[in-house]
């Protein structure tokens, strides 16, 4: 499972001390070869973590040996200093794998602001290195876990290749209390010059798509990583559909696991003039404060669904739109449809519908509610 | 106080049955001139409810006799039928005042997607007709309020002329729960053709920057209303600075009354390199969920704002953001800068100032934190 289902990987989770609790907090994933290629999307976020900026450069080659990922400290707005710790933990892990510091992709998550203790990170990683197995893959993706209740793991197999991959956080666009960070690793023979492509066209479809609470983090990073250890030569397509298929599974458990959820939202807008318009209604919906408490509440209130419509630019006549909420149209050519009462909240998942009756486009955007749960967990605490 | 505080106008609120509890819900503002002078500005929610719609007709010539607001029902989304409920609104209005239906407006507020039981409105219309009183100002936003706890109010003196004003929810550009409606009223004689100008100046700067939950109603309204009694031709500049106290004065009064509040948030952005990058800046901040879950938490967690800050397309960079929250500057060139233990949140204003250090520009925008309470109000009815 996780990133060592595909051939060609090795990984470890440890504890590094980096979190007060002892949890395992630091994860590694190497990539044994024969190919070395590597893909990466970052936050969109200008204020960006240390090892952002790091793993950009390393990323921009298209080659990728290592990834070492921490929780307990996101290392951004740490200045010089932080960009020297991301640096020495990259050398660190180019030392004990005999390979270049790079081609060490570096992700960090947790507090703002803090740096990270060294000496116990960098003992971590040998540890790590000691312990990487083929195997390995649950163990590092519980070490990236934060508030995470449990590890997200997704694999998809075809006929003599595999995609496999990991993810913590809530969600690329934005995500929620830290950060996401992704990993996806494939035994697939790929160009190198394909992957890119690949990872920006499935994320655009699933990681972007989902948006737990409107933020966004400082950290965020998908990587894809080739081994090509399978010895089967993949048509790119394929593999755009494997890894988005993995994508799609990790975005959907992310929200399932969002901070304080009580339900899971896929919001659909359909019938939009353009997938630009339809993605603008369906990302105001998301991000709409009195809409998610009312699904919290068990309260079918499609007004504040119209009114977070209204906010947008999208092609549509506030006299045509409907609305459905879990197939009961409770908004008909904008005014009042089926009895609301109709409705029936109490399962997690919740399936809003909106046609703007401008053209034939569609988008799904998940998202959740907002709850005490939401409230207490980003409040009690220091995060 | 309030909307009879200037000479030439009266008011009454009423309970005409429209809300449940019995509560009064129904308000009448009248000016009895000699001028009939008015001005307004709606929401720019493009699903706009009734009432807007209409009034927006009313307020293009520049004359406005009566104001009838009512509580309990918005008339949003609640097709011909409620466009024809208000246009039967005004026109009762209009018949027991002895004025045009076409200088009547009409405002609404309370849950989207319900008619409103227009013989109980009616009949209410009648009875706030005979309470109407030069000292009503009161009673009218008494009976405008909603989840408000109490009514708002506020007046200027100037050298012989007066501007007052009421107001009820959260916020122009994002209110809460449900609308923000107001009206504003002077006795200063003015030309007609200034007023529209002034109203504009007075909210860019005020109801324009407060920001309670990022939401946006289908039913926000603010009117001015000029009626000439007091006799005293008025520069528009000296008319403008003193209705736009009177707005400030009612736009804090809404942040302090915001749902479930308990915290409001000066967010004061300094050193932009203008005014446009200074408000997206603000309103990144006002609307970051981590962000004011933190303050509620009594957290001064600046990683937070920095975050959002990161999400705009303002000209900083990023390692020469400064952050100060109630006077400690705990970020300080976009990394640690003070002890983040010695701020004191327990107050319930809290001050938050970011440098850019691109330009010389500045605002401020208020909002709220985000607390139990808010989920509570907004998650355990319909509204």
């Amino acid at each position: 499972m996780s990133v060592t289902a595909a051939q060609g990987f090795r990984a470890a989770g440890v504890a590094a001390g980096l979190k007060a609790s002892g949890a395992p907090d630091l994860a590694l994933v190497v990539n044994d070869g024969p190919d070395h290629h590597g893909a990466a999307v970052f936050t969109s976020n200008r204020v960006e973590a240390a090892p952002v900026t790091w793993s950009r450069q390393v990323a921009s080659d298209g080659r990728v040996d290592a990834v070492v990922l921490n929780s307990g400290g996101a290392n951004a707005c740490t200045g010089a200093q932080g960009f020297a710790d991301t640096h020495t933990t990259a050398e660190k892990v180019a030392d004990v794998l005999g390979v270049s510091a790079g081609d060490v992709v570096v992700c960090s998550t947790g507090l703002i602001g803090e740096l990270l203790p060294m000496p116990s990170l960098l003992e971590g990683v040998e540890r790590a290195a000691g312990a990487l197995a083929v195997d390995g893959g649950l163990d590092a993706a519980t070490a990236i876990k934060t508030t995470d209740t449990v590890p997200k793991l997704a694999q998809v197999e075809r006929d003599g290749w595999t995609v496999g991959g990991m993810a913590k956080g809530a969600g690329m666009l934005a995500p929620s209390l830290a950060t996401m960070l992704v990993v996806v690793t494939t035994d697939a023979v790929v160009p190198a010059g394909e992957l890119d492509g690949i990872l920006r066209a499935a994320t655009a479809v699933t990681f972007d798509r989902i948006d737990s609470d409107g933020c966004q983090s400082t950290n965020d990073t998908v990587l894809l990583l080739a081994s090509g250890a399978s010895g089967v030569a993949v048509d790119p397509a394929d593999l755009r559909t494997a890894v988005t298929e993995v994508c799609a599974s990790l975005a959907r458990q992310l929200i399932a696991d969002a901070e304080g959820a009580n339900h899971d939202i896929a919001i659909e807008v359909r019938t939009a003039a353009s997938e630009a318009d339809a993605l603008e209604v369906a990302r105001a919906i998301a991000r709409n404060n009195l809409f998610k408490c009312a699904v919290f509440g068990n309260d079918p209130n499609w007004g504040r669904v119209l009114a977070a419509v209204g906010t947008t630019r999208a092609a549509f006549a506030p006299h045509e739109l409907d609305v459905s909420i879990n197939g009961i149209q409770v908004c008909r050519a904008g005014g009042v449809g089926e009895d609301r009462a109709l409705v029936d909240l109490t399962p997690r998942e919740v399936h809003v519908v909106v046609d703007l009756h401008a053209g034939d486009r569609a988008v799904t955007v998940w998202t959740n509610d907002l709850t005490h749960e939401y409230v207490h967990e980003n409040s009690a605490y220091s995060s």
